[in-house]
Parts: structure tokens; sequence; C-alpha cells
């Protein structure tokens, strides 16, 4: 029972990783559309996201019927309490990257980013892409050292939305409150989806340690120095 | 073993009552910190988060244990799972608060609100108060009625998050993109509040019939129609 077990529990493995491809996929895309002003990329984007969702849901389903059948317990449990919990963040990734496609559509023909926020989208995009492929990769080898290594991307994620946010806020801003709004939500989007993507590490290493990472538990906290967050 | 699993089942919707009457608390007492640019108010709240994040671990520790000890099947082991996962929008909602109070602080001595917000931030206020309260008597009573109504309180969320997007975005905007920053997230941490006690008052539908309301599966979506996520 236990080797049927663990096969399963592999698949369900599986499609995390798969979910975690999904979710940066369309991140990557959403990021181009809003850059290019591409509606069309962005309403693909959109329609892709149902099919994340799917996959969730699919998923839980197969982890409650997994509890059901093979009455698993102790560290087995804790697995597939886990993998729920995985797919509810790699959901809401895919949410994210939606939301930044709905401004480049809500937006269209125009572009929603000011020219001199072109760096700072194109480097939250690249971090996006490069924190989920990594959550990826800790998911499939249960590496504890990438699980870790992804705090840094995080910080990284946390700085551009921190000069995003002082950029905006400074007095010489000339792009109007349409513009701050549309930026102020984008950069929230990216840094939310880093969050989620931390939130995955830290319930790897949970997996494989039994020991939360430092804010593991519910998803990866918003960071406290976010100026959007109160500093 | 049935009893007793009921009788432990009963204690953890009751914890679960509990996260929504100190949900609801946080964000009155959030709204009336922003309000008044109390800051002493807000750091209660951003200090008494730790305590709803705590009571969510406990819940998410006591469903494991019951789970290991008595290996629910069926609609007891679905009753299981979903409180875990109300527990977890329910801490999310105790974070927004949170994220709301650390608004009020940041400003603090001036008021991050306004004048001509003051009454819409009331309003939030008040939609977010009802609406967890409501998701408690859900949880309590398992009121289906109750739990439909919860979708009306939404839609009145939703049209003042609308309101304040039209507002912010309007050419004749004069508090600066400081305050626009400020009330657009804001406005998006109250919109994701009333979301998330939606998704709690779905799963209670999905508990008792066994169909997920209309967006039930993983957090309550962002609605469609929000001009923050693109129309």
């Amino acid at each position: 029972m236990r080797k049927a077990f663990h096969e399963e529990l592999d698949k369900v493995a599986e499609d995390l990783v798969e979910m975690t491809r999904l979710a940066g996929s369309a991140m990557a895309r959403a990021t181009t559309a809003l850059l290019d002003a591409d509606v069309s990329l962005a309403e693909s984007v959109i329609a892709a996201d149902a099919h994340i969702d799917a996959l969730r849901e699919e998923l839980d389903l197969k982890a409650i019927d997994l509890l059901a059948r093979q009455q698993p317990v102790a560290t087995d449990l804790r697995m597939v309490v886990t993998a729920m919990r995985m797919s509810a963040d790699l959901e809401r990734m895919g949410d994210l990257a939606r939301h930044v496609a709905k401004v480049a559509r809500l937006r269209y023909p125009k572009s929603a980013v000011p020219a001199e926020f072109r760096s700072v989208i194109v480097d939250m995009g690249h971090v996006a892409e490069t924190i989920v492929t990594k959550a990826g990769s800790v998911i499939a080898a249960r590496d504890l050292d990438a699980a870790r290594a992804i705090e840094r991307e995080d910080d990284a994620m946390d700085d551009l939305h921190r000069q995003f946010f002082e950029r905006i806020a400074s007095a010489d801003w000339s792009y109007g409150t349409e513009a701050a709004v549309d930026m102020t939500l984008v950069s929230r989007y990216y840094e939310r989806f880093a969050d989620h993507a931390v939130s995955v590490a830290h319930r790897v290493i949970f997996l494989v340690t039994g020991q939360y990472g430092p804010d593991a538990e519910g998803s990866h906290e918003d960071s406290e120095d976010s100026p959007a967050n109160g500093h």
C-alpha cells in the first residue's frame, strides 16, 4: 500500500510542477502583453487561467481521494495536506498573471506602462519567471538549498516593488493618477506572485524537515518593509 | 468514534467562528484607525494579527490530528479539508485588516484618507464588518440562504471599489499620487477581504450540498468586472 501511495503522491507532485510551469508561462506572457500592449496575447493569458484552475481542482480531488483510500498518517498525511496548500498557492499565482493581463487589455490600444517603467516591469517579469521556475525545481527535487535560495529572488522582487512605490509617490510624477493606479496594482500583483512562490518553497522545506520556513504557514506574508504595507 | 469525531469537528467550527470574530474586529478597528489617523489603534491591530495566525496554526494542527486519528472518509473527510481551507481564508482576512492598519500608521500624523473619501471608507468598513459577521453565522448555523445572501454584500463592496477607482482615475484628482496609491491599495484590501468572506460562505454551501458555489474553488475570484482588474 505504501508503494501505491507513493506512486500516487509522485503523480500529485508532477501535477504541482506542471502548475508551476503554467503559472510561469502565464506571467511571462502577461508581462509581454503588458509591455507590448498586445491585446490578443493578454486575452490568451486570461483564457488560459481556466486550465490552471481546472488542474488545481483535479489535483485537490486526487488528494482527497488519496486521503480517503490510503488513510495516510504522520509524514504521508502531512505530504498530502501540504500538496493541497501548494496547489492553492499556484492557482493564485495564475490569477495574478491573469490580473496583469487584464490591465494590458484594459488600456489597449494604449500601453499601460509609462516608458520609464518598462525596465522595472521587465525586471519584475524576469524575477517572477525565475522564482516560479525555481519553485518547480524545488518541488521536483526536494532541494532544500534551492528552496532557501528562493528568498533571495523574493528580496529582489521586494526591492523592485519598493522602487516602484517610491517613484510613484515622488513629487514629480507626471503620468496622471490612472497610470499611478495601474502601476500600483501591477507592482503588487508581481510582489504577491513572488510571495506565493516563496510559500511553495517553504512548504517543501516543511515536508523535508518538519519545520516551517520563517513564514510558510499560510501564504508567505507580504514583506513587512514593503512601502505599500506601511513603512 | 463518529460521535467523538463530530464533537471534535464542532470544536473546529467554533474556532472558525472565533476567527471570523477576530478578523471582523481587526477590520473594524483598522477602519477607525485609518479614518482617525489613530496610530496606537493601528499598532494594536498590527500586533493582534499574530493571534489570528496562531489560531489558524492551532486549528490546522487539530485538523491534521483529526485526519490521522479518526481516518474520516466521504463527507467527514470533506469537512475537515474544507475547515482547513476556511482557516486559510480567515487568516488572510486578518492580514488584510493589518495592511489597512499599516497604511494608517504609515501616514500618521497625517490622515491617509482625503476628506471626500471618508464616507466610502466608512461604507467599505461597514460592508466588511457585515460580511464577515454573516460568514460567522453561516459557519455556526450552516445556513444556506445566509451563505447565498453574502453575494449581495460582496456586490455592494464591488460597487464601492468601482466608485473608488473611477474617482481616483478621474481627471480632476487633486490629492497627489501618494494618496492615489494609498487609496488604490486600501480599496483593494477591502475588496479582497470581502472576496475571502464569500469564499468561506461558498465552502459552507459545498459542505452542505456537495456543490461548490460559483467561485468557491480556491479563494473567491476577484470580480471580473472590477475596474482594478481590467474593465
